[in-house]
C-alpha cells in the first residue's frame, strides 16, 4: 500500500523529468487547442516514456479546463480520434468478400478508435483513473444536448467495464477508525438520507450500525458504492425508527436493515458495481454476527407519487376501480397526512396501489420503479409496504410516505434471482400476494 | 489489504452457496464436455450471482484439466464462442451502406465475441486472474501446432492489455523482509543467472544489492517482472565480479548495475510491463541513494554466437573482411578461451564483431538482438562490450563470453528513447562509435 | 497491527472463559468491597491464567465505579497493599548489620509493595493500559485532599516511567488520512488554541500545516502528546496570522512554527514524553522539506499577567523603576488595548517587563514560566516577544496579548540544552539581550 | 508500523547529530575504559537530548566489545553503578527510627541503583532493546564464574519483567507469507526438533501445520517464544509420525498437537512469556477451526534417563521394587531398542518408571522434570506416555525414546492450573492414574 503510493509519486517525478523533453513551448493557440494537440501526441507517440509525461500533462490540463472548454475539446477529440469510416468500410468489404479470422482481425483493429487509445494512455498517469472517471461524468452531462458524443461514450464505457471488472474491486468496512478523508466522502455521497454533519455520521457508524464500501485499487481514496446497515430487533418499518434509534437491537439484534445504498461516481453509470455488494455484505454479517437471521432493506419508492398522479388522471387506467380512484383523490388535499380520518380512509387503498405500482407497472418488461428493479434483480423478495415509512417532506412528496422492505433470504437469493432474470418472475411475500389477489 | 483478502474468501463462500443452485448433477458427458457446457452457461447466463458460482466452477475445473483436455476445450470454445461470421457480415453490409455511428456501434457489438465474455467472467472468480493468465500461457503453447487458436489469443491479449494497464501496477522492493512465498517465486522465475538456493538468494538481497518487482493488485502473490541490481564502485565488466562480490561498493558505491531482468508470467507475453520498470527503479535509487551517479546494465548478448556462425558460413557477408573471418574461425577450436595466445588474437576482432551485431544486424528495421532492442527502446546507450563478461559454459556458448553494458543516463533516457522510436537512431558511446568507424 | 488487535479479542475470550472459574458469586458486600476483594485475589493468586480473568474483572469493574467509590477503593488498597513497615524495618536492620548484596536484595524485595503487583497485573488485561492511566489521573485528583495516597502514586509513577520509556513510543503523522477516532481525540485534547469543529480541524491539517503525535503500542488509539506546526514565510508574530492563514507559506515556506503542544493524558503527568517530540519533528521536517530553514514556536506566556500584577503591588520589586511602574499601571484600565495612545505608551515597557519575567523571575532556580522552562530545557532560544501576539480575550487576560517565539536552531539545540541543564544558562537572542541590558 | 520504523531512523539521525556535541575525542584510555566513561556520562547527564546520542554510543560500542572486554566492563559498572551501601544504611536508619511513607520513599530512592538508570537509558536507543537483552544473556553467562554480578542481574531482570509485561506482547501467526528474516530466526531458534533447511521449514508451515510466536513492539524482528502445532487425526504418539506426516489430518483433523515450544532469547530467562502462549493458541485454533476438539502436546522427557540411572544405582530408591530394578537394567545393554524381546520385556516397566518420574519425583515440591513442571503449571493433564515416541539417538539418550502427551482441555485448563498452583495437585488421565495405582 505504502509502496504503491510512494511509487505514484515517483511516477510523477519521472513524468516531471519527462516534461522537460516535451518541449511544451512549441504548443500554439488557445488552452483548448494546446490540449487537443497534446492528446494528438499522446495518441500518436509510440514512445512509452515521454508518453507518461504526456499522459500526465493531459490529465493535469483536463482538470483545469472550464465546463465550456471541456465540451469543446471532447467534441473535437470525438471527431478527430473517432472511427475512420473509410478505412472501416474498406476493411468491412474485405471481410465480406473473404470472411476469415485474418480479415476479421483487421476489421477489429480498424474499429479500435484513437479515442480508446487516448483513454488507455490517460489512465497510466498517477491521477489518471480519477480524471478518466470525471471525464465520463462530464461526457454523460453533455450527451443529452450533444448526442454526437455517444460514440465516444461507448468507447469509454467499454474500457471502464473492463477496468472496473468486479474481480478487481475491494470491499472495506467503513467505521470510526476509517480515515477522515474517506468519511468526508461518505458524507458527501450519501444521497438517500442526508448525513448532516460529523456527529450524524458517527451515529451511523455506531455499534448498532454497519457500513461497507467497494473500492478500486487505482482509486483508493474514492468509494465507488456503499451501503449502510442498521442492526435491529425485527424488521424496521420506518426510517424515523432507524434514526431515532428506537429499533436499536443491541445484543438482541436479529435483523440487518439495509437502509441506504449509494452509487458515488457519476462517471461509472451503467458499470455494474452494486450487484454483489448487498450479497457480499449479507455473507460478511452472517459470518461476523451469527445472531442476525433476517436481512432486509428499508427502501424508498421514488417513482410512486408521480406514477399514481398520472394514473388518476389517466381515464383508461387498468389498475384501479372507480372507488379506488375516488379514495385516492385524497392525496391532492393539503395536509391529509396530519388528518387522522383522511389517513385512515386512504391507508389501505394507497398501500394496495403501491403494490400494483411495484409489481404490475412495467417498463420494457421490467418493474418501472428503479429501486424495485434493482432489488428484484438481486434476488430479493418484496416483503412489506410500510405506511408512513418516511414522513419527511421528501418522503411524502415522492411516495406519500410509503417505504418498502425487500427481503434478502440467503437461501432464496439465487433462485429468486434466476427466476427473475430468466422468466421475469417477481418474488412476493404471502401478504403482498394476498393484497394483490384481493 | 487484509480486508481484500478476507473478502476473497467471502466471495468463495458465496460461490459455494451459489453452487447448490447450479445443479451440477444435470451435467452430462466427459469432464471436458461438462467444462464446455459450464462455459456456455457462464457466457449465456444473464445472472451475475450464479454467474459468480459458475465462474468459480469454470476456474476450478480448468485447473484440473490435463494438457490434452485443455487443448480440446480451448479448440471447442474457440469455435463455439468465436465470432459469428454471418452476423458480422450482415452488420458489415449495413455499415457499408450507411456508415454512421449507430451502424458502427452495431458492428462493434457483433465483433465482441463470446470468448471475450467468457474471459471477463472467469476473471471475476477469486483465483480468476491466476487461471486466465495460465490459460493464455497454455494457449501460446498450443498456437504453433494449432494456429486456428490465434483468434482466441487476440481476444485474450486485448483483454489482458486492458487489465494490466501500467497504471494499475504496483512496484515493491524485494528484500529479506519480503514474504517467503514471494521470495520462493523469485528463485523460481530467475532465468538469466540461476539462484541456487536460499543462501544464494540472501546474497542477492544483501546491503549492496537491490531487487524490485511489479505486481498487479489481483495477482498479489505473483511477481510479474523483476530486476536485480548490484551497487558497485565503477561499472562492472563481468558477472563473475558481481557474484564474487569483488565489485561490492559498500559506502563508496557510485554505480547501480542492472544485471538481471526477468519476465515471470509466460501468459503475459507481449503485454508491455517492463518498459517503465528500469526507469522507475533508476528514479527510486536516485532518491534513496544520492551517491549513485551511474546506472548501467550488465547484459547478455543471447543471439551473437548463432548469428556470427551463420555470418562466417555466409560467403556474402557484408560485415567482415576476409582477414576478420580468418581470425574469427578461432571460435571453432575447442578450448580457445583457455589458450592465452588465441584469446589475445581473437579479442579485438570478436568485440568488434559483436558491436556490428548489436548495431548493424537488423530484423524488421530494429536491432536483431532482443536484449539490445529492449534497452535501446528504453532509452539506453550501448556503452561497452566486455571480454569474458560471462565465462561460464553458457556464456561462452551464447556469446563467446561477451557481455554488454547499456548505460541509463537519466538526462538522456528520454531523448535516446524518442530518437530510437521516431527515427530508429541508436545511442552509442564514443568508444563504440570509434570501434565501428575503424 | 491487525493481528495484535485480533489477539486482544482472544485475550478477552480467554478471560471470559476464565471468569466461569472465578466463582464471582462467592463475592460478598458492596461493589467496592467486592472490587477490593478481587484486587486481593489478583495480588495473591500465583496463577497467571485465572489472573488474566481476574485482571480483566478488576479493570472492567474499576471503570464502573463512581468517583466516590474510586476514592474509597484507592484508599483501602493504598492501606492494604501498601508497604509492610514491620517487615521492611526488620530487613533494614539486617542490612545495616551486614550490608551485603544478599541483604540488600532482601530489603529491595520487601519494598516492592503489593500495590505495584496489582498495577502490573492490571495492565495485562486488554484495556489494562487505559484503565491504569485513568486510575493515575483519578489518584492525582484525590491527592491534594488525601495526601496519604502519595505513596501509591509513587509506586504507580515509577511503573509508568518504566512502561512509557521513550524507547517504546511511536511517532505518527496526523493528517486528513488519519482515522476519525484519533482525530476526534485531537479535537478533544487541544487545549492551547481550541479546535472548534471538524472544518477547523481540517484547516489545521492542510497543506501548510503539520501535526505529529506520540503513541504507545498498548494505547494505540490514544495520542499521548501532539504538536501542531504551521509552515510559513518568516517567523509569525501572532496567532491571528496563523489562523487567518496570512502567513501561509505555500511553496515559499521557509519556517516551521510550533504553535501548539498538548499533553493528552493527565494520568501521565511527570512522565517525560515531550522532551524528544519537538526535536524529532524538527528532524522529520528537515528531512521532508529541505526548504524549511527556521524552526520556532509561537508560545503563550501563561503566568505573565498574574506575576506582573503582583510585582506592581509589591512595593519592593527589584525588577522595575518607579517610571516603569507608573507606565505599567495602564494595564488596569479597561480597554487599553483598543486605545492607540495607551497601547503605544505601554508597548515597550510591557515587552521589557515580559523579558524580565521570562529570564529573571525564577522558581527553584529555574524560569518561573512553565512554557519558558519547557523550551529552555529543550534547548531553545528566547528569540522575540510579540506585541498583540494573541489579541483574544484569553490572550489579553493571560499575558496582555504578548506571545513569544522560542527558536529551535538544530545546530544549537544540544549546546543550549546542555548549558541550561548543567549551568542554568538561558539562550537569548541578541535583541532580547539588548533589551535586558538597557 | 512503517512510520515507527521511519522514526527509528530519525532517532538515529538525531543521535548522529548529537554525537558532534558529545566530544568523543576527549575520551581517554582503552576501549573498555572509554566505554565505562560513556556509561558514567549516560548515568549522570541530566540532559535527555545528548543522552540519546550517548545511549546510542553506549549501545553501539557494547556490540563491538569482545567477550573478555564485556566481562571487564560489566564488572566495572556493577561496582561503580551499584548500590551505595553507606547511603542506603543511612536511609535505612532513618526509616527504622521513623517508619513513615516519606522515609520509605527516601529509602526506595537510594535503592534505585545507577545500574538501573543505565539500562533504562540504553533502551531508549533505537537498537537498545536488542542490546539490553543481549547484555543480560552475557551477564547470565558470566554469573556462574563471577557471582558478584548477581546484583546487577537482579536490577536488569526487574526492569525486563516490567518492559516485557505480557500485556505488551503481540501474537503473530508464522506461515509461508511471513518475512524471510523472521523465518530464518525460526530455523535458528528451533531447539527441540531441528529444522534442517528451508524445505523442512516449509513442511512445518504447511496446511496441516500451524506456528505462532510472541513479539515485543520494540523487538519486532525477534520472536521471543514460538510454538509449532500439527493438525492430526487422533493424538499422535510419536514424533516420527508428525514428521512422516502419517498423522496428517487434512480436512478430518480433529486434534492439535503442540510438538515444539521454544524460548528464543536467552537474555529473557525467568521472564515469564510462555505461560499464556499455549492457551492463547488453543483459543485461536478453536476460533479458526471448530472441527479441532482435542489439544495435546507431544513432549520430551528431558531428565528421565539421567534420573532413572541414578535411581537404579541408588540402593535406597523408594520408587522401584527389586524386580523392577532387575528389568530396568536392560537399558544398560547396547542396542536393546532394536531387540524385540528385550524391548517387550522393558516396555511396561519403563513406562511405569516414567510415570513415577513425572508425577512423584519432586524438586522443591514441584515435578522434577522441567517440561512436566511447565505443562502442569499451565493447566495441562498428563495424558499418556508413548513408547518409542522419539526413536532418534537423542530421544533414546534422553528418555529411552519415551515421549509424553500433555492434554490441554479448554474446560479444565483453569481448574487444573488452580489446583496445581494452590494445592500442588497434578492432573492425571485415568490410565496414568491406574498405572501408578498398580
Amino acid at each position: 500500500m505504502n509502496i504503491g503510493r510512494f511509487t505514484k509519486n515517483l511516477v510523477d517525478t519521472i513524468a516531471d523529468a519527462g516534461e522537460n523533453f516535451l518541449n511544451l513551448k512549441r504548443l500554439r493557440g488557445t488552452p483548448t487547442q494546446k490540449f487537443v494537440s497534446l492528446c494528438d501526441d499522446l495518441i500518436s507517440h509510440k514512445g512509452m516514456a515521454s508518453g507518461l509525461a504526456l499522459s500526465r500533462q493531459v490529465v493535469k490540463r483536463y482538470r483545469n479546463l472550464s465546463h465550456k472548454e471541456k465540451l469543446w475539446v471532447l467534441k473535437e477529440l470525438n471527431r478527430k480520434a473517432g472511427p475512420d469510416m473509410t478505412e472501416i468500410q474498406s476493411a468491412a468489404k474485405h471481410f465480406i468478400q473473404l470472411p476469415n479470422e485474418e480479415n476479421l482481425s483487421m476489421l477489429s483493429k480498424k474499429l479500435k478508435t484513437n479515442r480508446r487509445k487516448l483513454f488507455s494512455r490517460m489512465i497510466m498517469a498517477s491521477e489518471g483513473a480519477h480524471v478518466v472517471v470525471k471525464l465520463r461524468e462530464d461526457l454523460l452531462g453533455f450527451i443529452p444536448q450533444h448526442p454526437e458524443l455517444k460514440g465516444m461514450d461507448e468507447d469509454l464505457k467499454s474500457l471502464l467495464k473492463s477496468w472496473f471488472n468486479p474481480g478487481f474491486l475491494v470491499l472495506r468496512k467503513i467505521d470510526w477508525n476509517t480515515e477522515a478523508a474517506i468519511l468526508e466522502k461518505i458524507i458527501e455521497y450519501e444521497a438517500v438520507h442526508d448525513i448532516k454533519n460529523w456527529d450524524d455520521l458517527k451515529q451511523r457508524l455506531g455499534n448498532d450500525r454497519r457500513c461497507f464500501a467497494y473500492f478500486h485499487p487505482s482509486l483508493e481514496d474514492e468509494p465507488l458504492i456503499f451501503v449502510e446497515v442498521a442492526l435491529t430487533k425485527g424488521i424496521s418499518s420506518s426510517i424515523q425508527d432507524i434514526f431515532n434509534a428506537k429499533s436499536k437491537g443491541g445484543k438482541q439484534a436479529d435483523t440487518a436493515i439495509f437502509y441506504s445504498i449509494n452509487n458515488c461516481q457519476k462517471g461509472l453509470r451503467s458499470i455494474p458495481l452494486g450487484n454483489f455488494l448487498i450479497k457480499i455484505v449479507v455473507m460478511q454479517l452472517a459470518f461476523e454476527m451469527p445472531s442476525i437471521k433476517t436481512y432486509s432493506t428499508l427502501s424508498p419508492v421514488p417513482g410512486f407519487a408521480k406514477w399514481l398522479k398520472q394514473e388518476i388522471q389517466n381515464r383508461s387506467s387498468v389498475f384501479f376501480t372507480a372507488g379506488d380512484l375516488e379514495t385516492l383523490k385524497i392525496i391532492d388535499e393539503d395536509g391529509w397526512q396530519d388528518n387522522n380520518k383522511k389517513s385512515r380512509e386512504l391507508r389501505k387503498t394507497l398501500i394496495n396501489a403501491c403494490a400494483k405500482y411495484l409489481v404490475k407497472a412495467k417498463k420494457e418488461g421490467n418493474p418501472m420503479d428503479p429501486v424495485a428493479r434493482f432489488h428484484f434483480g438481486n434476488g430479493a423478495q418484496l416483503f412489506r409496504i410500510n405506511w408512513m415509512g418516511n414522513s419527511s417532506e421528501n418522503g411524502i412528496g415522492e411516495s406519500f410516505g410509503l417505504m418498502v422492505n425487500y427481503l434478502y433470504d440467503p437461501r432464496q437469493i439465487e433462485s429468486n434471482h434466476e427466476a427473475y432474470v430468466q422468466r421475469g418472475e417477481l418474488s412476493l411475500s404471502k401478504s403482498v400476494k394476498a393484497m394483490l389477489a384481493s
